[in-house]
């Protein structure tokens, strides 16, 4: 095998066989990535003025106000978080790959204690105030993203972050990490959507039906959601769009030729 | 180029550089298409269990009962019909190209027929007791859905079916054909979740909590369209089960060598 021509593939065994665009389709991943931004931001902005404005706002009582945490940090942590720390080897594809990898998991385990805490708010407030817990369907596919997302975490620390997997091993895993990511992913907004629709029909059921402006600020929250977690299915899944080795993360060619 | 090493590119465009598998994955492909066909089955049964036992059964009278055909009709169309569309080229690698886009191209026809029922259902439902239209967050990203799915029938047939596409549009267009199949099938289950999550609170708000066996029930059923949902994207998206081109599918090589 001629030197000039060995696979780019790095200890991962990802980025295989492509060269680093310079496309105009770069231009388009850093349009998207704005876009993914205002989204995740916007999301933010309505969940925080739609429980703030129209909820009664923030405390930790566990009075409805201490519910009011639950979107909030559900938002943060299990869309814009997530989403943020799957795509983070597109924002910056010229970092170190070990500094990438190690950020990709930070920012996965703050949106984790984001989602501790936002359970923590549901559950101070159900027994607070006698509800009962877990019983909808909201609960049950939210309690296994979040369960789910965590051994997805586990399992990715200890199969790329730490030393111990070999190359074969990181490899023979990366489809699943990839694809599990995003479907846990897409459980994550699809249990939002479920969320938003039960706190309507549970506060404002009565003027939903006539179009109530908060009920109308939801229903855009919840197409926000989908538009973002589509824009990221979409770049992580853009195969050009890949990050590549840098020369430093290629494998030394140990072959006699 | 020797001949024996010509890409198995087809006219589409997809395929390439795979020999066909004939590996112990394959078994998993025919496991994995049993479960999927299992839990498709399991779902379309408790979504009539539940309207039939629980909601009443069926009519076309403007009553709940014409309402019942509304979660029936989505859940057949929109979820069992639109995921084996998308996995038809798994199950049949072996029949020819041609007949197969046929299939997948019917098979989606029906699913978006039946959507049209499940619409026209639940609308005649609304106007003849007097509920209002298309006000939740279920409707507008459920109407979003079906527009986006018919959409993407009427680019593919054209793209597909038809002889206009060059291959290198058929080409070109491919990655997003299956992108936007995919994220309109995790927007479709999203759909159906919030669906769910609506009628009981509409109907069993006072049980569900205290864990109803219609409740119960409806639960399960979200909990199966996720994992019928999860599988059919697995398939969908593991490279080494993609359908190779067929011997007599192969372009011919026109280079003089």
């Amino acid at each position: 095998m001629e030197p000039g021509h060995k696979p780019l593939v790095d200890d991962d065994g990802i980025g295989a066989g492509y060269s680093y665009p310079r496309t105009p389709s770069m231009n388009v991943l850093l349009v998207l990535l704005g876009v993914i931004e205002a989204l995740g931001v916007a999301a933010i902005a309505m969940v925080c003025y739609w429980t703030a404005h129209y909820r009664g706002g923030f405390a930790w009582d566990g009075t409805g106000q201490e519910f009011n945490w639950h979107p909030v940090f559900m938002v943060v942590g299990m869309v814009f978080l997530y989403g943020n720390g799957i795509i983070i080897y597109r924002f910056l594809p010229r970092l170190a790959k070990k500094k990438l990898k190690l950020a990709h998991a930070i920012i996965h385990k703050a949106a984790f204690v984001f989602s501790v805490l936002g359970l923590v708010a549901v559950f101070a407030f159900h027994n607070a105030t006698g509800l009962p817990n877990v019983y909808s369907l909201h609960s049950w596919l939210g309690i296994g993203t979040v369960v789910l997302f965590n051994a997805q975490w586990v399992l990715g620390m200890s199969t790329y972050l730490l030393p111990f997997a070999s190359r074969w091993i990181r490899t023979l895993f990366m489809p699943y990490h990839r694809f599990f990511g995003l479907v846990i992913f897409a459980m994550s907004i699809a249990t939002c959507l479920m969320g938003l629709t039960e706190k309507l029909l549970f506060t404002i059921n009565d003027t939903y039906s006539s179009f109530a402006p908060e009920g109308i600020l939801v229903n855009c929250l919840g197409l926000t959601l989908v538009l973002f977690g589509g824009f990221v299915g979409y770049i992580a899944t853009r195969e050009d769009w890949k990050r590549q080795p840098l020369p430093e993360e290629q494998p030394i060619n140990m072959s006699i030729e």
